[in-house]
């Protein structure tokens, strides 16, 4: 099972590895404002020097708490994020920004898009498509015990 | 298409959330040996003062490349990392070990599935089981073209 | 000297600290993009539990060397930040936004207007105004001298 | 006027930086304690690989809240830092002192002055001045409200 | 005192820098679990790009007290670590292994001791023994007075 | 023979924790010139929200290496640390200073005692000796060879 979905998302890399740059800068999202924009650091690096997959996912995380946030001020854990295809790496210096939407409110669970863009450090600038997530929060209690969605009018 | 996902994921989170702790501790791989092994710290906390998912996320795809670099000594980037269910939250204090095992090595790729447990931080050792994770990596050279794995015999 | 600047800084601060927070709201630059959008995290924070000044002076550095950076690909150096006067308190799980404007472009130097704004962790919204800058860079080459602004047409 | 205060600060840095080094030494405070003192580790850097300014402003910050704290042992804010010009560049591996000195001790505040100068990672051993700001914290209680300075006798 | 302890140390590690790699290789505790086992990244360096001592300082530590919670699930805190000589330098993308083992109980507190070995970054592992250490902790309350330590039968 | 250090060192402790904080003050080095002076922050603390004895390390090495570096420009690496005994803990808000003296200059090696002293943050300032240390440094070259040290005159 883990075999045949790796290959299937294995078979999507190899084709969209790297995504064209022009068609993604088409797609960009200038007039919608990030959860979460922040510049690669040298400490954000891996050992070959470049931006470890971590960071990203790390942030994904973050963004998709902030736009949850919009609809429960409690606490939410994440429960699951949805396969995360990158599409481009992200180097030092890049500016990348999270786009969140909520796609699903459901009684003690709040699911959220992510969407990764970065613009590379230059004065021309490019934007590039990075990944796309969904991620899966629960609300839940001190103890961990999941709590109904508060819903604002 | 999201949504549908998302509902299928749901469901499977109210079932397994949280997963039963004897069960959970019988499946411990104790003769495993972990990829990474870290104590989560105070400064890996989110607002809320618990381990935010970015933190496993990270762990998660540096333990991927830890067990990639067995087969490739040179770049490996993150591309796909497969959908994650957490089935426990993670408290500071807690110990938790990242266990990997290469599932698929293709001309280009390698996919490691990541299997993560949390030791409660106690004198009665408790070990619950996080989550787990199928991560793809690509050999690619300086200009990020893909190359072709080098394994060894 | 430095007393007498202090003392009429300290004036206004008195004056002017707290800002009405509806008034506040009403000029939060909703249609602007952010250089940087960030959430505080308890890492940020300094012995007393609130988030110290030096990360919003951090990220105010940073937020200005992004836009500089719209007009100059090299190596822009900070060599001057005018008085910042914090009008209100940031806290952990705040969302903190970094608005960016050049206000002058010289033929070695870049000023950027830097606004800072905080989206207190509320599922009702408050904006407020928490601060603002005049950072001026300098575009340098690999020995520190001053280059030429090479603007783009 | 914050194009007139940019043009009047970017004449001052143009005219002063980088300042003199042999003239630096000559006054560098070798008979005071510093309130921090720091080397700059890689972690610190920018994408250029130099210290970002930020770095500094943040240890200014924490230098004159260890200051204020002589004058008021509970929580104090940072309300205004007074333009602060750099005059030198700093780099891995520098030895970064904060010398920090009270200027005003007002009903409610503290005014600090600290100066920053970095002794360049050699065996013989150069002191350059860096920079120096005028930070004014405000005593405040559990709910930002201004409390009185306790002076001691 | 110090300086006859220092040469004898000294002379020691003239002797003993760099240790065969084969035969410690021989001994790596394969069939051992870490209490800690991490990656060294790009931010655990020092000014000269290696990583520097007190990052495997810090993970002894972290190492001896999680060794010591399995006897005292209370505050532990260190109060000696005994010679610890290094052997071999470690390098960013090095898997760093931290073994433990209690080598004494008494009755306010646990001595551990701790090895440490990297593992090259490399598809050829070679392991290499980096240092050991004897680290001692005592048991405390909140007021840090010494408290008997809790033996599990 | 590693249980008849530890229990030798025990006793020691026993004996010593907590020095006198009284008897301590009057040997505070106020006319010495600290290597390091930091603050501690929240995030240098370990799950019990107390300092961790690795962050202690980690600047004792650093302070021993900016030490040495009076005496070789290129790099150093630490091989050896005497035993450290740590007489009184470290809390979050206190500002730790490293004073640092070379008690041995080899033919390749360089031998720093480091002193560690905290003031307890408050108005009134206390001052209590923590631990000192002896760190050993070889120079090495690029292939971290040893190389002969090159004194001053």
């Amino acid at each position: 099972m883990a075999l045949a979905e790796s290959e299937s998302s294995d078979a999507r890399d190899i084709g969209g590895f790297p995504m064209n740059a022009e068609q993604a800068e088409q797609c960009y999202p200038s007039d919608r404002q990030p959860s979460i924009r922040i510049i690669m650091m040298p400490r954000d690096t891996n050992p070959f020097g470049t931006i470890f997959g971590g960071v990203i996912l790390s942030y994904i995380d973050l963004s998709a708490a902030i736009e949850g946030q919009r609809y429960h001020s409690g606490r939410l854990v994440t429960v699951a994020m949805d396969q995360v295809v990158f599409k481009q790496p992200v180097f030092v210096g890049d500016l990348v920004s999270f786009f969140t939407e909520t796609v699903r409110i459901g009684k003690t669970s709040v699911t959220v898009k992510v969407s990764v863009w970065a613009k590379r450090h230059s004065t021309s600038p490019t934007f590039v498509y990075v990944t796309e997530a969904l991620v899966t929060m629960v609300a839940v209690d001190d103890q961990f015990k999941k709590l109904t969605i508060q819903k604002h009018s």
